[in-house]
């Protein structure tokens, strides 16, 4: 029988959880055997289900010989140190996004790499995973769509539960769109500028413009309180033709003058095979020794998108994205 | 019998030989009586082919007795002239979008209903009668959507075939956007920025964003040589939901491992129905002396916003869309 | 100014009066003189509306020197001997379906003809005319399906309007599907049997079985108490692929945790652009001294079709259709 | 941690392999210990690269102390004698549909757990496990759509991989219609007719008519050589609505004038995820000492109905579907 990965889970809220319950239940290479989280006793809980236990402190989980990798679902504030103590304990991490609140957290992140002359850590930025996401990709790699001109993104929750005002759904939230921009088009972002038709209190839908490299400009609605439903959809425009994601339910009733399909409002049940995928790829590559999918360096060029986002949120205008010269690990 | 609405044709280009073959099938409370067109022969092959004569100039068919209301299908920097001829000639006038080249000129056709005391003018923005338009406009009046926030528009064309550079792109293509959004909200633009990927030669596609009076801001897209097809969607969005108007054709093909349908690249075949609904309203609306649709206020409005978009390209920032108070005869 | 076609139409139901209106909104080429109806007063409001006038009798209206050309619009008993009478004034007509009621009423009006020497009578199979029906029979013509094995019906109405008993669903309903059938294939009905899910009283919906002269069989659902909507699909397999007509609104309405498009419940409204066309065809080549469309062999054939289902719904085996020789006339 | 089940799997070819690869990427509380093919490179090579072993013959593997649980996907005709081997040694079975290549074989696995007083076998129909499937009985069980009146269903596949005749068509493809249909409205088949277009060699497509006890009707077609994909769709026509599952992948491409979703063409890839949850819910319930999904018993009746099929096939008339009074066991 194959070798599995002991991993320990710092943090039992909803995506740790999630995460605990998917490594149980999809990802045979890999074997929960210890929890962290505040609340002990749901720790205790969450763990035991799955045949581990509890840890007294995320160090102590860090430094548990019976775990070789860590899931970091703790709240953002904590990615940035624990992905740290984690490098030096030498161990892989699969940290949720974003991988630091500041860029200059996530920079100790790939800093800590460069030190150490490997990588460790990878991004959840689990939408690289998403069978839909990996064809709309194809889509641009195979030339089909000629040069790419323009995407188009949308990003819509049914109600806001994770940001607590403007600048979090731009950290929050929009930075998946930030990565998956860069991902779909293996390029940088260059500039960006956040506006919203609400001017006061919560500026919730926000519409970001962003400036590649290459030249290519993106729109990307981020919407928290959409309230009809979980929808994300990306458009990819060029010279040659254009490919949408557009994800619909598989069963269309027609009952009472509508013929319609059901849009859930869980962002975590949309995605969820993206997740087992993710996180199946990252026991593999934990074992082997390798990262894939979003890296620290991603994940630190994302909040360096970010912060400039929440600085052209404040100041109206487009602001510069400066991405520092890439360390020679991530090339 | 009813009576009928006797109509010359100025123009027998693409636009108003379509007209004249929609008014001789499609619409029984008009007839084509008399058509001008700088080549003779062909605005007399194209009236004969209806039943009626050519015109030895634009100024003699206004002029004529047998012409009760004309259409003006002529190049965009003749139709203010034209507009106001008829205006003084006291005819109903259908005038092709733009109502005029520059928003000075469209003022011009204003000031001269206002000074006649009553309207002549209806201007030929289409998807104003569009089946799919006007089902998309009744989700927002009806309050299915909520409160709106957003609305995100695409215009492509398979390939250019009137705009010669960017400006044209806004004033010739862009400008049935500028009347869709108002009449869409029922309110005025009161900002707009244009921008492209494309930083030199034929700044092709474009991207707009607009500001609504009453806050909410929209994402344009107009694309002249999207390549695929002729494709116009709309998305309004809202507080309580979101509706699109994202046209299919009935048929699906399954072949060779694709399920498609057809998207033509003709859009006089994409609207034809609209432009038969146009021009049957226009006929009924003159025959009761009457203006419906878009007024020459729509159509100068639609004026005053492409020139502020054309600035915007230039300046690269968001230019202020000043709209003065509108006359009474409009309100 | 060209020759218009004087209409009268007899029947001023909603099929009749859907008629004078479309007539008089859409087809320039035609226009309704006279209208007659069982209903007085009615039939003197629906041709008053039109500039038209009212007759005192089917006979009337038939012989009246301002009628061109009938619409029989009127109970589907009498449309044999109106149809017959029309033949013997010389006049075009264009009957609603079914031609007739029983197979050998239609060959009455098929015996005129062929008496006559030449056609008069299109049968009102609106689906030739319809722009989706025309675009799924050239996927078959083109061949890009290759061998056509295959047909699969649908034809819902969200409740029953026309059909009094199990037999009339089949000759009034089902009767579409005889005719859309032979017209997609160019080919005849050889065979069939009808069934039904209900065992007793009204049995609906019935799930028709057809064979093909050329080999294809075919599955047909006439559901005339579906509840949701009105809801006809037609869905062609062959050995290179499959065209499917699937109708949809354009507008998506995303509320609520639901993605919709409305689903009417109005055949007319469903087909009214199809009628339109119907309409003009049937104008312009009366005009000319043809016949376009269904003709009155197809009326007939279909009706033979008809009573072999009726006669298989009650023997619950498959039914031959004999269809005899075709007059000269329409081949 | 959890205790896992050690599965030796008889048979490598596609479908084998394929449940290998699934149980070792996706069901982390199974595991592969044995493998068996008559193809012994092939087992071991299959077997290794998941870290088990082969076995030298099924039996062999059945006794192995290392094995707690078969699945076999071996070819059809020996799927009987191993399941009721498997029960003499007490082993759960995920046994691939067919359960048996006849009806009296399936009859012997049924007997074989009436005898050993409790049930071993679960058979492989997945669709009761893809979401899309489940998501369609939901609409069913919860009333949504009224008293059902109609299925119809659609089997396609690129090209006939498995059939061998007219017989095995239904004994193979259609028997999976069978089962989904009994599931879906929880009843039985009690009368079947199957009839092709072909009327030579090998008849595919065919059209299967079946009744069902609670009076339904179903009609489904199924088509090894419909060329363009692999294709599954059901329809449930019921008193107040129909649903519809409808699969599309989710990114729509526009080029040339079309817009297209991709439809594959192998169907383990289509219905992946359903095998996985199909796998993993018979770990889980093995490991309880629990059946899921389908029974022995379910797999004896979908022969039976596939028997009736094949006798109808050949007599082209509605052959009796008899279900022997249901053992206690599975009730």
């Amino acid at each position: 029988m194959s070798r599995k990965l002991k991993v320990g889970v710092v943090g039992a809220g909803a995506m740790g959880t999630s995460h605990v319950a998917t490594l149980a239940a999809g990802v045979p290479s890999a074997q929960v055997t210890r929890v962290f989280d505040m609340d002990t006793a749901r720790a205790k809980s969450v763990a035991e289900a799955v045949g581990g236990g509890a840890s007294d402190s995320a160090e102590a989980l860090i430094a548990d010989p019976e775990v070789d990798a860590i899931v970091i679902a703790s709240p953002d504030f904590t990615h940035a140190d624990l992905a740290v103590a984690a490098i030096a304990a030498g161990k892989h991490v699969l940290c949720e996004k974003p991988l630091a609140v500041t860029a200059e957290d996530a920079r100790r992140v790939v800093d800590a790499e460069v030190a150490a002359g490997r990588q460790f850590v990878q991004v959840g930025f689990n939408r690289r995973f998403d069978p839909g996401f990996v064809d709309l990709k194809g889509s641009i790699v195979d030339g089909s769509l000629g040069d790419v001109r323009l995407l188009h993104g949308i990003h819509r929750n049914a109600s806001n539960t994770t940001s607590t005002d403007d600048a979090t759904l731009v950290t929050g939230s929009m930075i998946h769109e930030f990565d998956t921009f860069r991902w779909l088009l293996d390029d940088e972002v260059v500039g960006i500028r956040v506006e919203s038709p609400i001017s006061e209190g919560f500026r919730d839908p926000q519409i970001a413009t962003l400036w590649m490299a290459a030249g290519q400009m993106i729109t990307a609605e981020v919407y928290c309180n959409a309230a009809y439903g979980y929808d994300v959809r990306v458009e990819v425009v060029g010279s040659g033709g254009s490919a949408s994601l557009e994800p619909r339910t598989p069963v269309v009733r027609r009952i009472a003058g509508q013929g319609s399909s059901s849009i859930g409002s869980d962002f975590v049940a949309h995605f969820i095979e993206s997740y087992r995928l993710e996180l199946a790829a990252w026991a593999d590559a934990s074992l082997a020794g390798d990262v894939v999918g979003a890296t620290a360096w991603d994940g630190y060029v994302a909040n360096l998108v970010a912060a400039s986002g929440v600085a052209a949120l404040h100041s109206g205008a487009r602001e510069a994205v400066d991405v520092p010269e890439c360390p020679g690990l991530y090339t």
